[in-house]
């Protein structure tokens, strides 16, 4: 076993070429292995497993490697001392799914969201030219998130720096990818024999003295010319950076032979297109990666409930009878949902690649000529869109619905996937309302509500809950009793965490409030409010922050009417890391023990 | 005269070619004259006279017309129903200052920031096809717009819809532009005479039936040679979209001759690239045209103290000492009063282009290599990288200071440029500091505090402020008393307006309150709050949304501790149009008389 020898990012260096694919086999049989135990995102891990190491191999502990959105970072957390480490992969207190500074030195930089790291790559090398110092660095970026206008920014942006951009091609993000640059890669991975002419050409004519000269400088006009015909080259030509590609990512010896030569003269920006395969040498994996993008932790049990399930649902259903409605995401027909409808509707479906911000003022354009768009995406994803959302949906108050999924506390993901601040950037947008439905059926409520709705909508809701009741219509701006009514006591929630957490309090403590569902964050329910001035106490519920959630609404109404004192219980200001969602409420302090505590004073 | 009888779109259908001419002479000094009255974008909108008689002369009215950004509006207000209405320009109820789709049915979209067109065009396109409708979709998107990554990631998003992308090349965002994009626009500028050259080359050899088809084939492979020649050609084909250009932008019968065989068989997606020359005709724009892009109204005063100059001098005055201190910004080096400090530091000063997300990823970049960067960028534009800053910047705590410049109310440019809601964005995310300082001086103490900071930190501060006082260093966390401390009623104020309102009620109406500088937006102050909990009444004051702003946090605290009757002044969900700060205050109730009548109840 070589993978036994490795311990430190120096450890790798001691083998040779002919033992990294042998080391590279027992990786990827570790990864499923321990993956399939903890859960994670397993296909693109294996799909990077020979990348990873010929990285680590060529480029040394000085040298920065950024891995783009940094799910696929397993491996290199296996190579940098993380190996062990990978068996509490995003448990509480362990190794976290994305790259983490803070977790190890060899992490230049934290990620977990899509399309940044050449930004950061460009940061970290002007830090370096300007400080004077010598070390490589290196982006690795997957053809999905290429789709992110954010990596465009930076490519525009780039002005002769000296660094390589790993272009990681598996022609996927998590879903299958779209769009015209696409197309473009496609081209280029077909391409993949030009190279190695154009170079073997320009070698061979060098080699003649005087006339040589000649010929290499026609050379570079026949090299434009196939440039040309096989298409595309020239795309990353226009930022200045130099492409070389397209080469097999599953060769660790032609990764580690290309890579070298790179970094023999990595005097200006290259990128260097790798061809990978999502999944790579596990069979299920490799057949379905869109389903092993992501697996669940071993002994996982589905709640009974999916908020996602009940989307697709619900809006195939309606679609039927309305032919106004249209369904956008980002890249993730699966995990929002949408793929049964996307199957039915194709013609109303549009999945815009990594691209939130587009997503929303793409339906907002879709709302403008008389459509009726929702806009399916994660809670910490539509941060991206955050002013197109306020810009180009709210101003002219467009019928635009968004679809908020994995709000709240998301559990092994981590911090840079919660879905904790919605209510608190969405409360301050005029025009905008925003519903936080109890459970599924309420749900549905919800979306019934948003289909004659004429405004700007956002719906938000966790993965999945372990109870669900019917329910009836909704009603704009009003909140509900869940119980009680009379007491001088009350209790809001949002959400079906919230509402547990309040009924468990209830029954296993016996103390007794009105419980309120404040279904409504925005607007808030005043004539409730104003109805219950005379509590004694008011307690609020929440996963989101404190700052700007429904809490501190609820909390500011009462001090500007003269309403009873008010217990606040959010997210206090603070990142919440990687372990389960209890475990998660727990850290946050949002249990039945504190609530009992908080009204028992 | 011929504007005289161009009352409504359809009166300019009735013109020869010829007399456009003429009509684009009068629309150009019509326009010096109106906007040197009542302000507003000028070089931008005498650039496109032409155009936009173009347009609006072989489109028809049916067909939507966008305009990206929309500063470059007002020759299509002018032809489109609103030329007496331009004199009321970005006044109280008068023309806005951007396309605005409440103002006239012929503005197709709201717009404001830049990048969104296409994205918007693209949805108008896809409900058009959907709904079976019949009408062209045109967007106009200037070179600078292009370095957003929206833009890119609507381009790669289209699909063979028919539409019309205009790229108005002036080679300038508001200042110089930046980047690969541009360098490869440049070449296409160069390549002018490459179309007609290809397509004279074409139509000849198709004449000789047999061989003709032979050499068509050749000439395509010829083409290409050109195409890579003139470099850059494929960028827009990489995304699936047909070039045509460049053509000259301010010549109007070409214009309409190219777009008349264009508008015969849009049947495709096809990007126009007309080269305009911003300020065309008007000498002094045309030399200046950065200083020419806004111009004040005519009996503009500008006020004493500007913050953005006192950013420009301490960040140099600083960089001399510290050489870690770098200064980024997005298109806006004048605007943000970065020039001197690009001037003088050109290595440390980086100018990305409207490209607020990588400005700020960047920064993070930079400060995870131990640079101290400082990004300044307008309030509103800072909206477009709420995620990096949550991101990139907040969840590591990384040292980047955000300078938020023209944040509260920002008068003449209205609803879409309003600096209404970072305090609400910036209050809810964990690890960041926010200091609002209330003149020009406090400013530049809180630059020189933000120098040993080491975290996420923002200044946000308008654009000038009438008074300034000298004053202490500042102390994290640390709220000021500006006058009083033992009476029962406390003011809480954040900002130069805000100040200016309370002093003013104080001085005018002769009652007795304590003011306090909530200098620190978060965190919040509550060792002072908790001292003065025995208040009888606490105001607060503030330019940004209520919800999430200081006011609810003060109002939350109240409520949470047993504090006194809270009365929160702030603006109250709505958006805030175009007219003058002071009357804009007055709209949104920001006034002594209502601080006063608050106070006295």
């Amino acid at each position: 076993m070589y993978l036994e020898k490795i311990n430190a990012p120096g450890d790798l260096k001691k083998l040779s070429v002919k033992e990294l694919e042998v080391l590279c086999d027992e990786i990827r049989r570790y990864l499923i292995d321990v993956v399939s135990e903890t859960g994670g995102h397993l296909a693109s891990n294996l799909g990077v497993v020979e990348l990873s190491v010929a990285l680590h191999y060529v480029f040394d502990e000085k040298d920065k490697i950024l891995w783009d959105v940094g799910h696929q970072s397993y491996v290199h957390k296996i190579l940098t001392g993380r190996k062990d480490g990978m068996k509490t992969l995003r448990q509480a207190g362990g190794v976290s799914g994305f790259t983490n500074a803070k977790e190890s030195p060899a992490d230049a930089f934290t990620s977990g969201h899509a399309s940044a790291s050449l930004s950061a790559a460009l940061g970290i090398c002007k830090a370096r030219d300007i400080e004077g110092l010598d070390f490589n660095v290196v982006s690795v970026i997957g053809d999905g998130a290429l789709t992110g206008g954010m990596a465009y920014e930076a490519l525009n942006n780039i002005d002769g720096e000296e660094m390589l951009v790993v272009l990681n091609d598996n022609d996927m993000s998590i879903s299958k990818n779209v769009g015209g640059v696409s197309l473009t890669l496609s081209r280029l991975r077909l391409a993949k024999g030009y190279n190695n002419f154009k170079y073997g050409l320009t070698k061979f004519f060098s080699a003649i003295p005087l006339i040589g000269r000649f010929l290499v400088k026609f050379c570079r006009a026949v090299k434009n010319f196939f440039k040309s015909l096989f298409g595309g080259n020239t795309f990353f030509s226009n930022f200045g950076v130099k492409y070389i590609g397209a080469v097999d990512g599953n060769n660790v010896k032609k990764l580690v032979k290309i890579l070298g030569v790179i970094k023999k003269d990595l005097s200006r920006p290259i990128l260097l297109h790798v061809v990978t395969k999502k999944g790579k040498g596990y069979a299920p994996a490799e057949n379905d990666p869109v389903r092993y993008h992501g697996v669940p932790p071993k002994n996982a049990v589905a709640a009974k409930y999916s908020f996602s399930d009940a989307l697709g649902e619900c809006l195939s259903r309606a679609a039927e009878k309305n032919d106004k409605i249209c369904a956008v995401c980002a890249a993730m027909p699966d995990g929002t949902g949408l793929d049964a409808f996307a199957a039915r509707y194709p013609e109303r479906f549009f999945d815009v690649g990594i691209a939130e911000e587009h997503a929303v003022t793409f339906a907002a354009g879709l709302a403008k000529s008389g459509m009726k768009p929702f806009v399916a995406v994660y809670s910490t994803f539509a941060q991206r869109a955050y002013d197109q959302i306020l810009h180009d949906v709210c101003i002219d108050g467009l019928p635009v619905t968004l679809c908020l999924d994995r709000a709240g506390l998301v559990g092994m993901d981590g911090a840079t996937h919660q879905g904790l601040f919605d209510l608190s950037y969405l409360s301050s947008l005029p025009n905008m309302t925003v519903i936080a439905p109890k459970d599924v059926s309420q749900m549905k409520e919800a979306l019934r509500f948003a289909m004659t709705f004429d405004g700007p909508l956002a719906i938000r809701y966790p993965k999945e809950c372990h109870f669900d009741e019917p329910c009836g219509a909704i009603e704009f701006g009003k909140w509900q009793y869940i119980f009680g009514g009379n007491k001088d006591i009350s209790v809001f929630v949002s959400g079906p965490n919230m509402l547990a957490v309040a009924r468990d309090a209830a029954e296993r403590f016996g103390v007794e409030f009105n419980l309120i569902n404040t279904l409504f964050i925005k607007p808030c329910d005043t004539d409730m409010l104003a109805g219950r001035l005379k509590d004694r106490l008011w307690v609020t519920l929440e996963e989101n922050q404190k700052q700007g959630g429904i809490g501190e609404t609820i909390a500011a109404y009462s001090a500007e009417n003269g309403g009873p004192r008010v217990i606040i219980m959010a997210v206090e200001d603070k990142f919440v890391p990687h372990m389960t969602i209890p475990e998660q409420l727990e850290s946050c302090g949002l249990t039945a023990e504190n609530l009992i505590k908080n009204i028992c004073g």
